[in-house]
């Protein structure tokens, strides 16, 4: 029996495939101000748990939290030259406040270089100060004019690295720790993508930053997508704000930084690197919610059970929800945790309780099959570890898959149209990322 | 030998000895935007702690976690009439964005109401889909006239809960479950805070409430300070934004609704709660460094014992931190400690290795003594609670040795300018809440 798909087909429109998942999901929706998005709960659980995982990662590298205001005045960001000219388009401006229209506008932060850098210089007087290691989470605003849920969004949430160091190096093995082992390893081990890490030509680079260095992912039509940039600033802020330090030899030295962000767009790759046509894939140590025991009538005996099971399979520390709305068919409650990319699902009827057993859906590999009520706590764990190695293994063949090596800007330009193409900088050079760049394609990683 | 004061005393000027310690105890400084703030790491690990425990206490109460945007169109704040006229002098207004004027102005939310019942509005269909438990931490804006760190600043942080339910009872029912378990419940058992939970009166009620319910806290100078309110909104929003439900009969049926809120001014009522002429306290449950353990001096052998016995205390689940900073001096570094108020100071020297012991400092019933290593482990568990208990008892005692019965409006204002007066609302009235209104004395309580 043909069944009208839920979604639209990743092969007949990527992008439309795309945004009905993220409503269908319930990940997000369209907020009222242009390129403004609401987090749904399932969408913000997701958030959470990268938090929960980025945030004992930059902790383990030695920063700590702080937080800084939303409100920049305008005069800071002009400071740093190449900083301002790169954001000008994108900042959104409070004229008025409290009943009156303001002396100096102030700007909404579209990152915080800039008031990060005003304390950092009377933070900081001594080597004894250095390195200082700060990161903030926080909503940031960058006006988006063709704007897309998650990825392209003009209010978004991320967490920003700010360091001082006391020398070029520090800095720039700082910037690498940071990209190697927060980036480069959370998206691996938890998130189970296959990213390449490199830097991002001079043209690409972050505004302000002497070095950029980039992740990018494959997504599932073939593009790449930028996940979590970490740079180097030199000494840029540094001058621009009076950034200096007393060094031991008694001189006064401006201090060499860096700044790393990640954001909700990691929302939008999980989706594109993982979801097929029946919805979203969650990867486990990512997921939220693990496992769902659905109750498949409501009997009275079927609801104690899944509860029951429920409490067994928390027992174990897996991240479970029992659905017993019975009130609701029990087939669009498949479906529906079917969109949502719960890793399993344990359905449970009158027949089950019986035999002893329900019946296991597992949304990685896909199938159902009966399994004995009491085999699920210890075989669950073990399952949910094979799925997530199956979807970074799934996320490595695409990326090689559809990865081509080629000679010339002409073959580069045709490869980029389903997959990614690999030049030497040296055949390609900045004449070469002109000319792609007018066919709209753009160097993505050194 | 008497030292001159790091902080001027409470005695003297409580405002100042509050801002002093704000600024000693590096907890926050002054953003450059008029009444913004910066929440330097140690003030902002008080707040990540304070979230951790409320974020757990939000969940088992059954409330899900979303985020809505910062920006809210004009329009939606003035849908609920008594909403607007009470936040429009505290709006900031974003007029510019994307290097445009807007065509329609939009405002940094103040609170969340109107935009999350936009969203309400759309997701409520039918009884099934109620209650609808929605929890947010974000930034807020309400533009501030006379800022106070922590207390009233123009962007704060805080979670803002935003319930529906199909019954009035449901939603009082709520609200004051929420009042009862996650903000009377948080505040006495971690925040070691004795708070008195009652009613506002309709003149200090919740802009758009029917009924607000509130926790004040006494602080070290007699005043009262709010923390942490619930509202009943009735059907207030609900008819302004139509969020309406189909219920079991069939009827179509306007939702009732709580909203919920709590702030970083939890963080200036630890300090004006807890605090002393030397600092802060930091309740032991609350405090994200429990437990310092310096070296006195810089001999390796000190210091790899400090490691060691740092080491030792995070095994039984203690946070601790090591300080090993010799290159600063000892005395220096433990008044800092001393400021930061962190409860327990294990100090190591060279003299205590050979005897096997330290110096344990107790922040909050003062005093120091030798102690076993090997006893620490064991010991320092027992005395944070013993220490937690302290705070509580002293809390509670402040509040009942400085309130006073009152029959009159004058005795209630002789009172309020040294603690509480209790008067019955009988004997006050509306009249003589404007009479004390006069005198610069508010009804904090019913
Ligand atoms: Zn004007
Ligand atoms: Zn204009």
């Amino acid at each position: 029996m043909a069944k009208a798909p839920v979604l639209t087909p990743q092969a007949d429109d990527f992008p439309r495939w795309y945004q009905d998942l993220i409503n269908k999901a319930e990940l997000a929706d369209n907020g009222p101000v242009r390129g403004t998005m609401v987090i749904r709960p399932y969408g913000y659980g997701l958030w959470e748990r990268m938090q929960q995982g980025m945030d004992a990662r930059i902790k383990q590298a030695g920063a700590q939290n702080a937080y800084f205001p939303l409100f920049i005045p305008q005069s800071y960001l002009t400071r740093e030259a190449e900083h301002v000219e790169g954001f000008a388009p994108e900042l959104a401006v409070v004229t008025h406040a409290g009943g009156k229209e303001l002396e100096e506008p102030v700007v909404v932060r579209p990152t915080s270089e800039t008031i990060i850098n005003e304390y950092f210089s009377k933070w900081v007087q001594s080597y004894r100060d250095l390195p200082l290691l700060i990161n903030q989470w926080a909503n940031v605003v960058r006006w988006e004019m063709r704007p897309r849920l998650f990825l392209r969004t003009s209010e978004f949430l991320w967490q920003e690295g700010h360091t001082a160091h006391a020398t070029q190096e520090d800095a720039r093995d700082y910037a690498a720790r940071i990209h190697r082992e927060v980036y480069e390893g959370f998206m691996t081990d938890v998130l189970a993508m296959d990213v390449v890490p490199g830097r991002k030509t001079a043209k690409e680079r972050f505004a302000g930053a002497i070095n950029t260095l980039t992740l990018e992912g494959m997504m599932g039509d073939g593009k790449a997508l930028q996940l979590g940039t970490s740079h180097e600033l030199g000494q840029n802020f540094a001058k621009a704000f009076h950034t200096q330090y007393l060094s031991a030899d008694g001189e006064q030295e401006y201090v060499w930084q860096t700044s790393w962000g990640s954001t909700t767009r990691m929302i939008g790759a999980l989706v594109m690197m993982h979801g097929d046509d029946n919805g979203l894939r969650v990867p486990p140590r990512l997921a939220h919610v693990q496992v769902v025991v659905l109750a498949i009538k409501g009997d009275d005996e079927v609801v104690a059970k899944v509860r029951e099971v429920g409490e067994r399979l928390k027992a174990v520390g897996l991240r479970v929800v029992v659905d017993d709305r019975t009130d609701t068919p029990f087939g669009r409650r498949a479906i529906d945790w079917e969109l949502k990319g719960v890793p399993a699902r344990v359905e449970i009827g009158p027949r089950d309780l019986e035999a002893g057993t329900a019946m296991l859906a597992r949304r990685i590999p896909g199938g159902k099959e009966p399994v004995a009520l009491d085999a699920l706590a210890e075989l669950l764990p073990k399952l949910l570890e094979e799925d997530q190695a199956q979807l970074l293994r799934e996320s490595h063949e695409r990326r090689v898959s559809r990865t081509v090596d080629v000679a010339t800007v002409g073959e580069a330009a045709e490869a980029a149209a389903t997959g990614w193409a690999r030049i030497p900088w040296a055949d390609l050079g900045v004449a070469g990322e002109a000319k792609l760049a007018e066919q709209g394609v753009t160097v993505r990683c050194l």
